[in-house]
This record gives structure tokens, sequence and C-alpha cells, in this order.
């Protein structure tokens, strides 16, 4: 399975480390042996190599700060930018890690439709092209008969959308509701340990989960676009942003936190979606429901099914190893797919 | 495919239920319509048809008292014994709901052989066969290109196997501890609101979660057949209960629930395996643990994994319906397989 990686920031280089440090294990356990063809970063140059690239060397040549720094070998190819370098590749699978643009998806969505007209199935970490553009993306890949797969998007690594999509096969999803955002999670979690909003911002800040603009956080924006993501995966028809309610956690007040506690509640940045639209706005939910134990920095989806109830999933929603094992994960399944043809 | 059921008491019947009003669902969206070509109980009859049998007057019939009451037809055979049964039936695939006998698996033992003989896959709720004889039971149906399934034996039907197996593929999991008995989790939930043990094992007693004999609930058994199978799936090798040191919670006192409770931790009974081995025994959790929050009669299982840290699944641990959703899924599974192939 030949690769091509679009964006080497954080996810990129967590998903090169695991090839990196698993790549014997994969191997052996799973049959599975992915070639990174093709990387390419916005403004740390490219690289093409038809036989494959070396994970080790590329961590190092990245480390060093640019991909020049990747070694001289023959057939190597640099620099040459992204769309052609795509189509160039001969790749299976597209991995688009770049970063993300929920207005207009670009310039992912130009690359996954390249991807899609050279023949490759597509694993997306970038939020942008699969709240924008989804259900055509799957209608181009479906007439190529490849794949759009995007675990990435949502609660990182932790297999939200495969727990939805083929272990729960077989319930009807009615409602999903959880904790997509884990910079606004870790905030509350130091108001209920008595910080103030302003103060708790200012520690999520220092510790690096919060942006300096704390906005998308903050007002709800990022857990609304995963939202869209969880919506449109689980009830196969289109969400847009403007299906969502989206309200954010700046006007919680210490007082707020002290009377939801007083009556065995607490308060979460909670998104929910069901078939008919959803929201973003923060909650009281009460202490003994699996979604109030979730604290820090954890993600959870609490989905509603017909035939179990309420079943939960709790696990990181961040993280560069977390986040790129979701492309692993996604690869899995497309071998799989193909080892069973 | 077609079906021969051993076993119609909750589980067989929740299954039935499930195909009786969620057929033409099944059909539309997955393309999936099982045959249940043979049912077979202990005391209360047997039926073949190798047509197929109606799911409606097969409940009919059970709910009436006896599998006499099913309406004769022709091609219809009745009260052959289990094993002729199975071996007449032609059937693709197995299900085995029957009584679990944790020492010996049998009389589910000598039908799960006789399956396998008979070219079919197998679909386990009973946990006898899974923790005695795994090991042999996958040997003997990889020879014959087979499979062995059993989602509902740990976590009814929430997909605790299916997570671990597939969606975690790619992490190597190192420990899975979690909450495996409901009966013995609402007893010390409802300690936690202030009942003696003897209480509460009442209270567990007249809402049915407790038998009038609370032995396998109470002492742990019941916990660690599935902890057994859990490890057995996650591991790769054969545990046996002597790998397990098993502790109940009989000597729990509302003074221990307070002395937790006062440093901020709750009494769980938990299940803990790694590849070394096991418990069974009550542990003290932190609040803010996820598996503190599983209250009442709902189980839990948190893996701990090399990519992700820690994921936790919460959800139903047994219920008519939600138990035969796990032999759902495990014939969706053995489907997408065979679609593949």
């Amino acid at each position: 399975m030949k690769l091509v990686l679009i964006g080497f920031g954080n996810v990129g280089q967590g998903f090169v480390e695991i090839l990196r440090d698993k790549g014997a294990e994969l191997q052996a356990r799973y049959d599975f042996a992915p070639q990174i063809v093709g990387v390419a970063t916005r403004s740390r140059g490219t690289l093409l190599h038809p036989d494959g690239l070396d994970p080790a060397a590329l961590l190092e040549a990245i480390a060093a700060g640019h991909l020049s720094r990747y070694p001289d070998a023959p057939g190597l190819q640099r620099d040459l930018d992204s769309l052609a370098l795509i189509r160039a590749s001969g790749a299976d699978v597209l991995l688009e890690a770049g970063p993300t643009n929920l207005q207009t998806a670009q310039p992912a969505l130009e690359y996954c439709y390249a991807a899609l007209d050279a023949g490759m199935h597509l694993v997306l970490a970038n939020k942008g092209p699969v709240a924008v553009a989804l259900a055509d993306l799957r209608a181009r890949a479906a007439e190529v008969g490849k794949d759009v797969l995007f675990e990435a998007t949502v609660m990182a690594g932790t297999p939200s959308l495969r727990l939805a999509q083929q272990a729960l096969a077989g319930c009807t999803i009615s409602e999903a509701r959880g904790i997509l955002n884990g910079t606004t999670n870790y905030i509350l979690t130091q108001m209920e340990n008595g910080l103030s909003y302003g103060d708790a911002l200012l520690q999520a800040q220092a510790l690096g989960y919060a942006e300096t603009d704390p906005t998308a956080d903050v007002d709800g924006w990022d857990a609304a676009g995963k939202a869209l993501i969880l919506a449109s995966a689980l009830f196969e028809r289109s969400f847009a942003l403007e299906d969502l309610v989206v309200e954010g956690i700046r006007k919680l007040t210490p007082d707020d936190i002290d009377s939801a506690r007083a009556v065995g509640e607490c308060w979460k940045l909670i998104a929910r979606v069901t078939p008919e639209g959803g929201f973003v706005r923060p909650q009281r939910i009460a202490t003994h429901h699996p979604l109030a134990a979730v604290s820090g920095a954890t993600n959870a989806i609490t989905f509603t099914t017909d035939l179990l109830g309420e079943v939960t999933l709790v696990g990181p929603g961040a993280g560069r190893k977390e986040t790129g094992f979701a492309l692993l994960a996604d690869l899995l399944d497309l071998k799989r797919k193909q080892t069973n043809v």
C-alpha cells in the first residue's frame, strides 16, 4: 500500500513515528507494510520517491527544519508542488493532514479531488473537506470504487466513528452527545476545582491546550465542526454549520458551577446531534452519568441506540500519536477490505 | 445465511425478537436476511425446517410454553435431539445460547464440535465453551475456514470485544480492567446510597438482578468467567480460572464505603487482566475516573493501550434485547466477511 501524505505537522509526524517504531510489529501482526512514497508540506518542502521514503529519515529531516535535509537518493524528486506530487505519486491512498479550513476546506479539497481522479482512497485527518464536502467526496469515491475514511477528525484516534458505524451496526442510533473539545473540558474541570474562567483559560494557554486566540475552542466552533462530521457520519444526510446552534463557555461563572454542584450536577460543553440537527452548548450533567466523569482534556461520546440504550466511549481527543493512530486504523481497515476482496 | 439456535431463553428470544421487529430494516440497510432453520431447547421441544422457521410464530409458541405450539407445516420436523438437529440442519452458523457451565462447558461444547464438523461458524452467547475451550475451538475452526465469535459473553451486546479486536487494531493493549458484573455494581451503588450490603442484596434479588443463591455474582465468579474470556480474546493465549485471583464483595461494609468517599473514591468490583493473569476484587476508584461513574447494572471496561492511553467503553451488561443484539452483531460481521470474499 503506497501512501502520499499531505501535511507533516503533529498528526503527520505522529503517524510516521508509529510506522517507524511499530513497523515490524504491524507487519508481523497484520501483514501490513505501507510505503510512504510522497510527503508535502506548505513551507518546508516536498519529497517524492516511487520506491518509498524512510520514516526515520523523514522525521529527522523535519526535526532539522526542512525536508531538504532528507538524504539524496537516486529517483528522489524534491519540491514538486502538492498537486503535481499527488498526481505523480502512483499512491493508493491520500492521507490529508494539512491545516483545517471549515469554510472553504481549501487547499485540501482540491487535493482530495485530484487523489480521487488518480484512483486513490482518502484518509482524512483534516476536518475541512469532511465538514464541507463529505457527501460529494463520497459520491465521487463510490464512482471509482474507493473509500473516504476520517476517524481522526472526531476524538482523535479514539475509534468513535468506527464504533458507531461498524461495532454498533444493526442498532439504530437516534442521538449522539458528548464532549468533543478537550480545551474547554480542561477549563471546566479547573473551574470545578475552584478557578475562575479567566484563570482556567490562562492555565490552558500556558499548557498549550488553548491558542492565544481561544475563540475556536471556547466559543464552541471546534466542537461544532466535529459535531457536524459526527452527524454526517451517523445519519447519512448532509449537515451544515447552520444546522447547529452553537454557544460557548465564556459566560459560565463560578456561581453557575457551584449551583450545579449543589444538586449533584456539573457543567460540560455538550455537542448533541440527531437526524434533525443539533447544538453545541454548556449543559448540566448528573454526576452519575458517564459523561460527568470525563475530566481534563479527555473526550467522550454517548450514543443512544434502539437495542442497547446508551453506549459511551471515553478516550483522548487530541495528541500527536493519538491522532496519528487514527490514520493507521483507517489504513488497516482499507487493508482488511482489500485482503478479503 | 441459515442459522440453528440452541437455547431459547432470554437471549435466544431477544435475538429472535430483533429479527421479527427489524427484519425489513436489516435487509434494506445491510442486505441481511438470515433464516432460522432450527431451534432446540432442553425441555420445551425442538423444531427443524430446512426452508426456515417464522420468528413471530416461534416467539408465540415459546410464550405459550412449548415449541409444540408452533404451527404444523410440510417439511417441519419436531423433537429431534439437539445433536441430531444440528447435524441435519444444513445451517451455516450455530448460535449457542444455552445454559452456562464454566467447569465442563457441556452439553454446549459437544454441540460446538458437531457444528464445526458440519462446517458451521460458531456464534456463542454461552460463556462455557469460550472459557473452557476457546483455543481448541479456534484451532478446529481455522482448519475448516470458519470463525468463532462470542461478543455476547462479555458486556452483553456492548461491543467490547469488537472494540478491542477491530477498532483498536494497531494498538497494543497491555491491560483491561472494568466492571463486568451488573448485579454487584447495583449492590455497590445502593451501598453508596446508604444501604447495608444485606439490604442492597435483598433489593437486587427483588428486582431480579440477583439469584436466590447470589454466590456466582457476589463472590465474583460471574465476573471471573468474563475476565477469563476477555483475557483469552485480548492476549492470544489460553487462560484458566486458576490464573485469576477472585474475591467478591460480601465483606464490604458501610464504613468501607464511607472512608473511600471521604478521600474522593468509591468501591467497584474490578476485573483486571493482563498478558500475565489477573484478578477480580473490590477496588477503590478515584471519582474522576470514568469507571467511577458507572452506576447500577451498567458495565464498563477501560483498555490501556500504547498509542491511545486509556479508552473506556460503558454500556449495558445484561438484558434480553441487549444480549440478543450481540448475536446479530456477530452475524453481521460474518456477513461482511462473506460479502468481501
